[in-house]
C-alpha cells in the first residue's frame, strides 16, 4: 500500500517538517501533489479548493487541520458526510487582533489618524484635534471567544467598561456583563465602541444591517476585525452617511480585496485596513504547536484535542 | 486691608469657583486683572508671562499652582528667591498620554498608519503591510515618573519587555529593570522602542542628539512626549535619513507649532502629533482635585501636599 501523505497548503520550516516526520515516520510530508497522490491525501493543513473534489471522494481524507479561526469558507457539510474532522487555527491570531483593535481604539480616540492626515498639508491642529478620553468608556465585544476575551484583558487595564455578546449570554472573564445575541439591539445605544469578532454563520451573515446601524449611538466607532459578509456594505456606507455612528474601522469586506470605486476608500470617517489585523510574524510557531498537539493525538486515537471544530455549528 | 486675590489664567465652571469661594472666602476669584489688582494676587492658578514683573514684585506672590506637569518655562530662579511656593499638574494628563503612546505603538507596529497612507490611494496593501508583534518586544521608558509607571502597567499587559530610564537607576513598578540616565547608551541598542518622557531640566537639554542617535537600533520606534527641546530636531532628521532608526512619532518640538518649512511634515518615517498627547476632556476636574486639596492645606499651614515641586531641581 501507498505511503499516506500530509498534504501542507502552504511551505514551513525545516524544522517544522522534521518534528512532523518525527511524530509520523509512515507520512510523506508534500507541498505540491501529482494528481495520482490526491487519493494519498489523509490530513490536509489548510484547504486547497483546486483540488475539494477529489480529496472528499478519494475517502481516505480524515482530517483537515485550517490555518484560520474561521471555517466558514470551507464544504462543512461535505466533511461532515465524510466524517472527516476538522480543527481551525484559533489562537494563532488572537494576540495580533488585540494589538490591531487597541492600535485603531486609540489611534481613533486620541486623534491620531486625523493627525496623520492633516500633516500631508503641515497643518497644525493642536487642541482643535478631534480626542476623547478612553478610561470609563463603554466597549461591547462581540463575540466573545479567545480573541474577545483578550481584548477584554487589554481593555481592562485602561479602565474601559467592557460588555460581551455571545449566543447564551454566558458570563466570561474580564467582562462586566454579557448578554445574548438576541439582547444586541437593546444593548447597543449606550455603547461608545462596539467591535464585531463573531465568526460567519448563518446567524451572522449580514447581521450588521441597514436596521442595526439604527441602533448605534451616533458617536460610537465600530470595528469590524470579524468576518466581511457579516456586514452589509452599502447599508454601513448610508449609516456613516447618515452619521448615524461617528467612524468605522474596517479590516474584512464583502469582497477581497476592497474594489477599488467602492466609496469606503475616500470616507472622512473610515479607516481601512487590508485584512491585516491576524498577521503575525509567529504564525509558523504558533500554527504547529497547534497542528503537533493534533497529530500526536490522532495518531494514537484519531481524536483532536486542539481546536476541533463542530462541523453542524461551524465554529 | 484689600482682599487677596486668587487669580486664574484660564476660566474655570461655576461649580469649581464655588468651591474655591467656600475654601477660601477671604479671597477673591478672578481671571481678570487691572493694574491695581496685580499687587493683590496670592495665588496663582498658571502663570501669566506678562504679568510676570509686577506679580514677583509685589511680594505678596505666595504661591504658583502651574496647569502643566513641566515647569521649565516658569521663572524657577525667582519663584526661589521669592519663596515662591510651586505645584505643578503632574497626573491630570497622565492618563491621556499614556493611552496616546499605546495608540502610537500600535498603529506604527500594525501597520495602521501606513495602511491610512495607502487608504488615499486606494492602495490594497494586504500582507506587504510592515507589521511586528508587540508581544516580547522590548520598551525603554525614559523617565519613570507616574506616566512612565502608568504607561509601563499598561505595556505589561500585552507581555512587553519593560526597562526605564530614571536619575538614579532606582527600581519601579511594573519595570523589569531600570538604569541611572549615565547608562542611556550602554542600554539603547537592544531597545525596539524608546520612549522620551524625562522633564526639561539641564541635563535633558539637547540629550537627543547626533551621538545618541547612534546608539539606537536601526529598527526602533522612537516616541517623544516629554518636552521638545530635549530633542535636537536637525540631528534627527540626520539620524532618520540615514536610518539610524526606524520611525519617530513626535507630539513635542523645539519650535511649536512645527514651522511650515520643516522638513519633518514630509517624510516618510515620522508621525507629527500636534501637542496633543496630554489633552483630556477631564482637565477641569482632574486640575481642581489637586487645586483644592492644595489650598485647603495652604490656607491652613501654608504647604502643600500634592505636586509641590522642588525648585532647584526644576521637577
Amino acid at each position: 500500500m501507498k505511503q499516506p501523505i500530509i498534504y501542507s497548503t502552504r511551505p514551513f520550516r525545516d524544522e517544522f517538517i522534521k518534528q512532523i516526520q518525527t511524530f509520523a515516520p509512515n507520512y510523506q510530508f508534500k507541498t505540491e501533489l501529482t494528481p495520482a497522490e490526491l487519493s494519498q491525501v489523509e490530513i490536509s493543513l489548510g484547504w486547497n479548493r483546486e483540488f475539494q473534489s477529489e480529496l472528499l471522494a478519494s475517502n481516505n481524507l480524515k482530517w483537515v487541520q485550517s490555518i484560520s479561526a474561521g471555517v466558514d469558507t470551507l464544504p462543512l457539510e461535505e466533511f461532515s458526510k465524510h466524517d472527516i474532522l476538522l480543527s481551525n487555527g484559533s489562537g494563532i491570531h488572537s494576540e495580533s487582533i488585540a494589538e490591531h483593535l487597541m492600535g485603531v481604539i486609540f489611534g481613533y480616540s486620541r486623534g491620531l489618524f486625523q493627525a496623520q492626515k492633516a500633516q500631508v498639508s503641515q497643518n497644525w491642529l493642536g487642541s482643535s484635534v478631534h480626542y476623547q478620553a478612553i478610561q470609563n468608556k463603554k466597549l461591547l465585544i462581540i463575540g466573545t471567544g479567545r480573541i474577545g476575551k483578550m481584548v477584554a484583558q487589554r481593555a481592562e487595564v485602561f479602565g474601559m467598561e467592557i460588555y460581551g455578546i455571545n449566543t447564551t449570554g454566558r458570563p466570561v472573564e474580564h467582562i462586566k456583563e454579557t448578554f445574548p445575541l438576541a439582547k444586541l439591539k437593546e444593548v447597543l445605544p449606550t455603547m461608545d465602541i462596539v467591535i464585531n469578532i463573531l465568526p460567519l454563520t448563518e446567524q451572522t451573515n449580514g447581521l450588521f444591517n441597514q436596521e442595526l446601524f439604527t441602533f448605534f449611538s451616533p458617536t460610537a466607532l465600530f470595528i469590524n476585525v470579524g468576518r466581511g459578509p457579516s456586514v452589509k456594505t452599502n447599508e454601513l456606507i448610508d449609516a456613516l452617511k447618515q452619521k448615524k455612528l461617528a467612524f468605522a474601522a474596517l479590516d474584512v469586506f464583502e469582497e477581497e480585496p476592497l474594489p477599488e470605486n467602492s466609496p469606503l476608500w475616500s470616507m472622512e470617517n473610515v479607516l481601512i485596513t487590508p485584512h491585516i489585523a491576524g498577521l503575525t510574524p509567529h504564525f509558523q510557531t504558533k500554527f504547529m504547536d497547534i497542528f503537533l498537539k493534533n497529530l500526536e493525538s490522532y495518531l494514537s486515537t484519531q481524536t483532536l484535542v486542539v481546536n476541533q471544530v463542530q462541523l453542524l455549528s461551524g465554529y
